[in-house]
């Protein structure tokens, strides 16, 4: 969809800010995305920043001293406030001045280098918060290679349903309970029914999950009663993130017939700091998910060209796990999967037009998780319930520990990245949850 | 639950507000139930208002005028803003003073009859707006006999399933999409399929259907990661209104599963205007769910003797069907069924118990739908499919019409009220929907 690539993405642009200039730091000036911050101790107020380097840039200090001349003044006032949701009301447009403008800024040779220079705080020195007020959170099941596994487990004659192909799958997740990467998250408490015993028990899970997924933020929104064409989707998605949808497997499996997870899933939703830009990604569109031969076409609304050329995103993820006394003995965190949102059955767009498709209103700010991003290999499947199997099957840790769920003390950070030949890499950063007990 | 009645729940009490004192009336002076309003033409932002008869006190104004002494500052704040989330946020008791200091001002014999009456507004030049900024919706499924009835449908062998008695069935709806009753509706386009056709069609539902709920509003809430205890759980209820949690069946059968209902609910929801306070309601608890033997108690978390001996509330609710047709001619609007809240399988103190026992928090004006209402007879069965059931029966109306599903131009308007013997019938309004074409 949106390919067309300028000077920020140029691979020979520099930064004055030196840690920007590391070679596979997450946040070159092609990058520059946008969260908030608070910096530590001060009882400052929450502000917005852009990710430089090691560094953030102050955005409602630098539109304070004027750097930001040119850009739009109702885009400065957005700017200049406590979360990312007036800067999506207005659109991607606003979201392209600032980077812009952000771009000439930092970039090496900048006149304004010096006041600028004012503007940027270390990112040491301030706690990231949840950059968006997420009025709806929606997650979806776009992996077919997840869905796949899943389904097999739980119905081995028929692993994909008959609708999979046609409908991208999503429910309606909790927005309350979205914490920002770093938050720990305690082990739910919920019913539990072992397949022979007679009745359920209360008590903390025994089958605690992550689920590695991207969250898709919604820029612009609808009004209710009408659609988003596919032609327009991209237009709405203001930029993406990691999101770790944690999920609790036997309460889910007592809980969700016939309408869905609920507290398997509401009790945490982790989402990394850092929103990077549909702008940014420019360089790293891919084509839809190649359907094999006798797969159904997408219904028309789900159906373009252009969606078809270059709807997809190369964006890989990667879980990382480490437990408490992997930490204690110095073993470093061990990579339990790898996959990319490029291997998605439905692109982000066509997720967004199958939202809005009967007329349901997305707002700014609203997210839209992808779903478990699963491969077709084995080291790419993300989440622990596609790893180990219903056989019973466990992880081996360095230690000599071993995993078939998360127990309390593990520490699960995703990661996430866009590389390419040719390309600056672009990070997305990570998302981290420590495991506390119920 | 909370059964205490005071000198507010007299039914021998009557306000100077001559309209207050109609016979049936939805709101006497026993009721006081809260929403927000904007007088029409004026361009004044929104206000809470409190309904009394046909008339509305001007919550802003009767405490700009100093009536509301002796009500704590922050509520009497909270009053005088837009949206009734700052008196939710303050708790049950905050809703308490507001509702016992309008009452003395309301009465009959009032010291402050006169300052009170300039601080009236006539119900009919005023729009009634949604009255709650709503974070989350969640939507149970608490009627066994709607699920009864429905599960007979899909699953003649096994109508109910395994995990109904021991779970409160949940799951998260769309906040985006909630609209005030007298809001318009359009039918939703989706994926149909129907079971001979090889694949799906777009197009518009040709099985639009209402559900009859109550909705309850969150007073104060829970922090992330602590549980609400069965015996707390009525502190954190603020109060109810009607809910018609729209539904798309054709779109819902084929969509639904693994994940739950999704576009097929959430294109709109409506709730009535007035939100009715828990005390309003005092005199109207009843035991909960009188379940047979055979049934399985409770578990622990979700058994009280005070719950069982006083957790359930009896609202009574009716559905209403008008066609174009019936309005052009003049035919008054027939009702389709007539159910009580007192016959759900879970009490609402249930509900908010099970939605934070994993630790998920719940905020000030988040939304619990009861789910579709049914009693056991066939009359009061709650949503069309179950009136119609799949054998292909309609509706006969007094027009020559029939029904199976909702067509264009026809408008469901659900009521309800609390009434007993010894009482003073207290009324939540109505909840009205006219069905746009596609």
């Amino acid at each position: 969809m949106t390919r067309t690539l300028d000077h920020t993405h140029d691979p020979a642009a520099v930064s004055w800010v030196e840690s920007a200039r590391r070679p596979n730091g997450d946040f070159p000036i092609q990058n520059l995305p946008f969260g908030v911050f608070q910096r530590r101790g001060r009882g400052e107020a929450a502000r917005i920043g852009v990710a430089i380097g090691d560094e953030i840039v102050d955005l409602s200090r630098a539109i304070g001293q004027g750097l930001l001349a040119g850009v739009d003044q109702e885009v400065q006032a957005a700017g200049s406030s406590r979360s990312l949701n007036a800067v999506m009301a207005l659109g991607r447009d606003a979201a392209r001045q600032l980077r812009h403008r952000l771009f000439a800024l930092l970039e090496q040779g900048a006149p304004d280098q010096q006041a600028a220079t004012g503007c940027l705080v270390p990112a040491e020195t301030v706690d990231l918060l949840l950059p968006v007020d997420v009025g709806d959170y929606t997650d979806f099941y776009a992996s077919i290679h997840h869905a796949t596994n899943i389904g097999t487990m739980f119905r081995p004659e028929s692993p994909l349903l008959p609708n999979y192909k046609f409908v991208p799958i999503g429910y309606h997740g909790r927005a309350s309970s979205l914490v920002v990467g770093g938050t720990a998250v305690r082990r739910p408490m919920g019913q539990i029914k072992d397949d022979q015993a007679p009745t359920p028990v209360f008590g903390p899970t025994r089958a605690l999950d992550y689920e590695c997924e991207i969250g898709a933020y919604i820029a612009s929104g609808n009004a209710l009663g009408t659609e988003i064409r596919l032609a327009d989707a991209e237009k709405h998605l203001f930029g993406i993130s990691l999101l770790n949808d944690w999920s609790a497997r036997d309460i889910q499996r007592w809980e969700y017939q016939p309408l869905g997870p609920f507290l398997a899933k509401n009790f945490a939703t982790s989402v990394s700091a850092w929103v990077v830009t549909t702008d940014a990604l420019a360089p790293f569109r891919v084509p839809a998910f190649d359907r094999p031969s006798g797969d159904p076409d997408p219904l028309p609304y789900l159906f373009s060209e252009a969606n078809q050329r270059g709807g997809g995103i190369d964006v890989s993820v990667e879980v990382w796990l480490s437990t408490a006394r992997m930490r204690a003995e110095n073993v470093a965190a061990v990579r339990l999967s790898r996959s990319s949102l490029a291997t998605m059955y439905w692109t982000t767009a066509q997720l967004i037009t199958h939202h809005a498709s009967n007329g349901c209103n997305l707002r700014p700010g609203d997210l839209l998780g992808s779903g478990t991003i699963s491969g077709p290999s084995r080291d790419a499947r993300g989440c622990l319930q596609e790893l180990v199997g219903r056989a019973g099957e466990s992880i081996n840790l360095p230690t000599g520990e071993q995993r078939r769920f998360l127990m309390d003390g593990d520490e699960v950070t995703l990661r996430g990245a866009c590389e390419r030949a040719g390309t600056v890499r672009i990070g997305l950063g990570e998302c981290r949850g420590l495991v506390l007990p119920a």
